[in-house]
């Protein structure tokens, strides 16, 4: 097919080689095609970016360190330089704004988390060196010597994205080939973004085939993308359906993946807090629910609100709030379409609509907020359908009568990303606070007190992640460095090994004064040094 | 059916309820069988036993760190006071032999490994606290809040026992109920531990439905066992067949399955090495691969010697050790069947005797250890079958020449355990051991240097594990606190919750005096305080 655009495949940008089909962008807010035709990669093109990654998965290993965060800080640098062109054509690819999102606040998240995964790698924070001087044995995190696929979601273009994400830096932390699936709904801004990583790869005098980029591959692909063993590790995050279908073949062939798939972070709001600043609260909901048009992996999807005075009061300013609110534009009609499926899902299933309402026909992905609600005794009498995910700025309120019941609906939650109380300032519902904590702990990752889910820190102590289903392993983060690292890294001990044959970090010297737990102690001096 | 053992079940010993079956065990040495009929659990069983696990989780996930250390102590102290008795039944059960293996070895191993999960869990050391008070973020490893589930190999009755032995103390150590599926061929032995373990929980205050105890399920009771959401995690040591069935059905449920499965551990032997004390070698090699029958997960099972004159000296020396070697005694007839089945396969595969014998017809489960060979040109051709895992003392010999065929022989391995190098003492195999350890490194767990790979010490620098076949994911150990715990727990986000309702370890006062990473360095003070 003639005029698709290149992939990045085996260290060159070239052109698609037998594709099995064509597609392009489209600007959500009038549905129009938009941009140039990119490819869809057939199994062929997968399976050589396969053996492209394989090639120099041990060149990659083998690679200074120091070429690693110098490739990672230049590919910061590089698209800094082009901040506002990519702004510009994540914002055409996504209707998401340009500012504050994507070019204040996206865009320095993105080359933040680049330059955090640089540090981790010239301190080696994420390889966790152990020596045990009396068993002879030392310890540390390496790299997987494959290639970790990314698959990048929707609704993040640059801090998600496969080809410079937070799966796409932890993975080239750990001196590992990435293949860069990118999401189909931004394909010229993952290829701007991949041409910055590429001529950064070079820059610092990595393997050219380190990073790969295809936009989007035919179904009968992903089984050599991601189900064989020559695989390291996936890294998926999208939806639960697409997720767990990549999952099945991953299993299978023993391939660890790290998938973020869904979540609707309950918030429960306690009784005091509802007294004291219903009204603040209800403006802070309606904003982290329709931020982003409510395309948050921790939009705040449930909603527990008590039946006081207090509560009704707090869904009444809610609902004006909702009522008010003008239309927004979702991401694609695909999303749109799983959007209303999903209210629909949960009307049949006991819902009604509080307040919100739809959009008026129009082209473009429209949509309106909608706030729905439930009685928790419908809800605990069937929680699997009351929890089906709306990817969007729609939220379900869940009506709660005592203590008890809101301890039941805790204890029937899924599997979740994040859970959050609002208790008052004063302390008066620590009680009830405290009694709900155990139960929502091992169903979350992040619990969250007195704000809204929709933040995600870049910390050393952040968990973007949770118990299955909100992704596919309880102990692990997808954001925060190092943790996010290690998910793409394997455990290697040296037993006996002879100093002149240990990598550097294990070596007795320790020239660098890296962090070492040496019999049992932190410390930066060599072993046998003076501590 | 009457006269059957007691199941540990829902906090009691108990007659079993509908069981599906009886079996004994054996004398490994007659192939009579011994000891009393125990039951075969259905379906019913093992549903209950999962209910009683959750039903308890909460609790367990609550208690007292020190309660928890009191009982692995406890439990230790208990196994000790019974050690003589222990080590006997095992012996009746295994064949083992009571001294050294069972009673200097294995039993102070397990007892110590308890003890250091206690210690781990006293340090908070599994826990990796962390705290950023910047971002009001802090973090730490902590319970699943669900059962694990761990099943027990055939050739540790102490120290991988599913009721004593590594994953147990593990699971234990991070709050989490287990229900522990023990081997069915030391299935008296497992019910003294059981008994023992029973008795140090209530002794600790600890649920009495914390630990139970199954001996064997039916076919149909796995499923429910490992392949629901309930259940927290799975811990399995055993053959690859078993695993990988379980593995499939914990995947789809997503639920964690950590599997120790098969693992051929190959040895290099470099020319130097051979030179220097090839006659030393040979008797290392024959003593290793010959421990415990060759029933070890980390046998050296292949042996790469280069064509040289050295390297002919070894094998004649290595031939003669296996040629006069008398009969050794397997734990089973299925074991016997097994290693039987796995030479033939490796005979068809190209392979040829090089020495060893087959034992006499005679009761029991006999065997003569037996040496292969295959040149190496013959192994890369078809390594999938030549690495087939003969359990017991069978070890295959590859005959290489030169350097860069022997690092095709590294390339063309599957994920294993451990590999192993020996080398000259002067250095002058240095160079050609540099050259391997790169294409070794990712494809194992420990990389071993001038001993034979059975050794497994409990340290917090080993890696008993590996990338997959060997187990199921390539970044955890089974064995070594604190580690091996990390496996069973969850990583716990908490996103600006008050001093008050967060768990004491992040609490700004650190009483305890418990390690922490705050703000980016290692601090046993309390927050704020002077460091």
């Amino acid at each position: 097919m003639a005029g698709l655009q290149q992939v990045l495949v085996a260290g060159a940008w070239r052109d698609p080689v037998e594709p099995a089909g064509r597609f392009q962008a489209h600007d959500p807010a009038t549905g129009q095609a938009i941009g140039p035709a990119f490819p869809i990669s057939g199994r062929g093109e997968v399976e050589e970016a396969v053996a492209a990654a394989v090639a120099v998965a041990e060149a990659l290993a083998a690679a200074e360190p120091e070429r690693i965060a110098a490739f990672l800080d230049g590919y910061a640098d590089g698209i800094e330089a082009e901040a506002d062109a990519l702004a510009a054509l994540a914002h055409a690819e996504t209707g998401l704004p340009v500012a504050p999102r994507l070019r204040q606040v996206e865009l320095p998240r993105t080359t933040g988390q680049l330059r955090q995964a640089a540090h981790a790698v010239r301190q080696w924070s994420w390889a966790h060196p152990v020596i045990d001087t009396a068993a002879g044995l030392r310890a540390m995190y390496g790299p997987l010597g494959k290639p970790v696929v990314v698959f990048g979601p929707n609704n993040f273009p640059f801090a998600f994205n496969a080809v410079a994400g937070s799966d796409f830096a932890s993975a080239i932390a750990a001196r590992n080939p990435v293949i860069a699936k990118v999401h189909p709904l931004h394909p010229a801004t993952s290829q701007r973004l991949g041409r910055i990583a590429h001529a950064a790869l070079r820059a610092a005098g990595l393997p050219a085939a380190a990073v790969q980029l295809l936009y989007r591959i035919e179904h009968e692909a992903a089984g050599p993308l991601v189900g064989q063993r020559a695989i390291g590790a996936v890294g998926f995050t999208g939806g639960r359906a697409g997720g767990l279908a990549l999952k099945a073949q991953a299993d299978a062939a023993g391939v660890p993946f790290y998938g973020e798939m869904s979540s609707i972070n309950p918030v429960f709001l306690l009784d005091g807090a509802l007294e004291d600043r219903g009204q603040a609260l209800a403006q802070e909901f309606f904003a982290s629910c329709t931020l982003g048009s409510g395309q948050f992996c921790t939009n705040p999807g449930l909603l527990v609100v008590p039946r006081t005075p207090a509560g009704e009061a707090f869904l009444a300013a809610a609902a004006q709030h909702f009522d008010a609110a003008p239309a927004q534009v979702l991401f694609s009609a695909d999303g749109k379409r799983h959007l209303a499926a999903a209210v629909q899902a949960l009307l049949a299933a006991g819902a009604r609509q509080l307040a919100g309402g739809d959009a008026p026909e129009q082209p473009g992905y429209w949509v309106r907020p909608k706030l729905l609600a439930v009685d928790a005794a419908a809800f605990l009498a069937d929680p699997d359908r009351l929890q089906t995910e709306a990817f969007g700025p729609v939220s379900l309120v869940v009506r709660s009568a005592g203590a008890a019941q809101v301890q039941a609906l805790a204890r029937a939650l899924e599997g979740n990303l994040t859970a959050t109380l609002y208790r008052a300032a004063d302390g008066r519902d620590d009680a009830a606070a405290a009694a709900l904590i155990p139960l929502l702990r091992p169903r979350v990752g992040r619990l969250i007190v007195d704000r809204m889910p929709t933040g995600v820190a870049v910390s050393p102590a952040m968990n973007h992640g949770g118990p299955y289903p909100a992704t596919s392993h309880p102990g692990f983060t997808s954001v925060g460095m190092p943790g996010a690292i290690r998910r793409f890294a394997g455990l290697h001990s040296y037993d006996h090994v002879p100093d002149a044959l240990l990598p550097p970090l294990l070596r007795d010297a320790n020239p660098t004064g890296a962090r070492r737990l040496v019999d049992g102690r932190w410390s930066t001096a060599g072993v046998g040094a003076a501590a």
